[in-house]
């Protein structure tokens, strides 16, 4: 029995999220499919972070249990024949003792692309959110630190969140602009059902002046999902990188170099 | 009688290049339904460069005539409430004097996007020719700047090319890595068919270090297109912008920054 590790990207566009689902076209499914072809038996995977319907993955991490004997790189070009061309496995490994995409990880990176500009694009259509009023990047990275840290956020979670806890540790926000495009890079330990997308929501309306900058705070005092934003639309989100303990020498982002040395599993 | 002019961003994946043909689905055929629904009468239009099969546009520049009056704004709103969401048209203003999309056009900007990584992208696949083998991208923008200037691009143009003349002048070639990307962005006062492409084909083989960085010289003395690389792929390749004599008061790409002060249309 091997333990293999896979490194995914995807454009999420044309599946209803990653997660399994009978007759329904999911990540999951589609690389199950696959990897089951390339074993010759039912493969079933395990993400790092299960999407929802349209979010991207630059680099979703997958872990499987397999009896059949394959080279790494059966796993990799094999797999990639398989699968449609709008997800690609990116690397493979086997998992060093006991691995677990989920369990294992210990910090999650979502990037959430705006374009901020008069005019719909074309190119962009399916992989920023478009948002036409002006929208000041500053503002929304000085509101964003407040969110730094441990805090519980019932306000950013989506109503129907299955987590036990509200709590998470916010390791970095960063807001910026380049050129018509504002981006928020923004690591966890974990994040609650819609967290990211509701952070953003937030974000958009104190960068348009709706709010002030002290109602990210405001909001986590409050713990009340009502009193927020709506939440931003899916096809911004990207699934940017997930970290592991230094041990199972899983690749990683270089945004990781951000996070302090001494990040640790949040128990929650 | 109103000459508009419009800048439109398009997505040239699912279109049979720009030009009109019967029943096919075409960028030209895309606009003109769209913009006749405006008018309540047939419209046709001029581009400043028709691009092919799979290729890009940052902005195209187009005309059209119309004797029904309408405001620049119903042309821009409405015309995009007609489209399909990979074409948006981005800006729209009158026409100064005798200005014509194609023929006022005194140089052209492309840029050529290669994904050079060991694995194909699942989010770049439509918009970047991918590239296993390692670029130089500085070697590449060393042989690029041989062709800077006025040359006989015989070897650069497609078997098929109806130019009368294989001459253009080149105003710049910058190649440069960006991560895990090599951008190729080009302007010359126009091109020849399939110019930018052989052109980016010859300078990825000098890249690969197939062929020397003299070989974009030696090719221009040959005059042979069969001695030269393969055509790059269509996907990589976006019209960038266009430029217009200042008079005729067209928004132009902030790269043309770099254009010699006297430029002027090259006669060929």
């Amino acid at each position: 029995m091997a333990r293999i590790v896979l490194g995914i990207e995807y454009d999420g566009s044309a599946y209803a999220g990653w997660q399994w689902q009978v007759g329904i076209a999911t990540l999951q499914n589609e690389l199950q499919t696959a990897l089951s072809k390339i074993a010759n038996q039912p493969v079933t995977v395990f993400c790092a972070g299960r999407t929802d319907t349209g979010v991207h993955a630059l680099e979703q991490v997958v872990h499987f249990d397999c009896e059949v004997k394959r080279d790494l790189q059966a796993w990799l070009t094999g797999g990639n024949s398989q699968l449609p061309d709008d997800i690609r496995i990116t690397w493979v490994q086997y998992a060093v003792d006991d691995f677990h995409a989920r369990y294992s990880a210990i910090a999650r990176f979502y990037r959430y692309v705006i374009l901020n500009r008069t005019m719909k694009s074309a190119l962009l259509r399916t992989q920023a959110t478009w948002c036409y009023q002006p929208l000041d990047a500053d503002l929304m990275h000085i509101a964003a630190q407040n969110l730094i840290g441990e805090h519980d956020f019932s306000s950013y979670r989506a109503q129907g969140c299955q987590s036990k806890s509200p709590n998470r540790f916010m390791h970095f926000i960063d807001v910026y602009r380049q050129d018509d495009r504002v981006i928020i890079d923004i690591c966890a330990n974990a994040f609650l059902h819609h967290m990211v997308r509701n952070i953003a929501g937030v974000l958009m309306d104190i960068g348009m002046g709706k709010q002030p900058v002290s109602w990210t705070t405001e909001l986590l005092g409050i713990k009340d999902r009502a009193q927020a934003a709506v939440t931003a639309a899916p096809h911004g989100l990207h699934l940017g990188g997930v970290f592991y303990p230094e041990r199972y020498g899983i690749a990683k982002h270089s945004l990781f170099d951000k996070l302090p040395k001494d990040t640790r599993r949040f128990k929650w």
